[in-house]
């Protein structure tokens, strides 16, 4: 094994082991649950399904991947607070969205060979990558599991 | 740069920053807000703050760099709950012990070259190690970020 190909699983077992995490905690708790506040006057647990896949669907332009799934999202989940947008979707279809972006992005990240992992996303300049190679594909999975895990610490509140 | 310079710069970029954004936190919150549960029947401030020690002070043999600093909060803050243990120290003494074990790990992550972090650690075998590369040091400080992230997501709930 390379360092190259040790490297892509280390990063991508953290994130895969994050997003099961985060689904196993969604199918353990009820619609009504999820409509709760993690805290007193904090984020409801749909806010945070929906910030996530939000988050999640950013990465897609990002790595070069496409377009996001779900843009319909970005204004209730990403741009704005919770309770700013009277309507959002139910938790029902919010679990449905879930599943299939986080299968989505399994398959797109499965098929990617472990050393174009380290080819640049598509913000930063072929120049600013040259001195900075560490602005890479790769790089975007390190953070955003990092930002996965620090809503699951706030999702689990609701059980 | 070779993969593995950039390999450890992303992983230990995230690490600081994530120490960082605790750090910060920490300092922006008082004693009075550390006594408070991050949510109600929940962790109290204080009790994650000794759990994040005692979890990084953990590390420290299985990355061959030692033994523990902080021995005395591994019952309070790791093998118990929060509130099992009727006197533990004051958010003064944890802030204290929070900055020092930071800049012990600092130093002694600085000191490692970059191929040192692909060695194995302390609780994998050689005959499992040469089957399971991934199983090395650096993977401790992606997990432990992980850790870290999760916690940080409900500290931020004290505000």
């Amino acid at each position: 094994m390379t360092t190259t190909e040790t490297t892509v699983k280390m990063i991508l077992d953290r994130w895969n082991a994050s997003i099961k995490n985060f689904g196993d905690l969604l199918n353990s708790l009820t619609d009504e649950q999820l409509q709760k506040e993690i805290a007193p006057k904090r984020n409801r647990g749909v806010y945070l399904i929906g910030h996530l896949i939000a988050v999640h669907d950013l990465m897609i332009p990002l790595l070069d991947m496409g377009e996001k799934l779900y843009p319909n999202l970005q204004q209730s989940f990403f741009e704005l607070p919770d309770k700013a947008v009277a309507e959002i979707p139910s938790a029902k279809e919010l679990r449905e969205c879930w599943i299939k972006h986080c299968e989505w992005l399994r398959q797109k990240f499965e098929s990617l060979k472990p050393e174009q992992w380290f080819d640049k996303h598509t913000v930063v300049s072929d120049e600013d990558f040259a001195k900075e190679p560490h602005r890479n594909k790769l790089n975007i999975i390190v953070t955003r599991t990092s930002h996965l895990q620090y809503h699951t610490g706030q999702f689990v509140l609701l059980k």
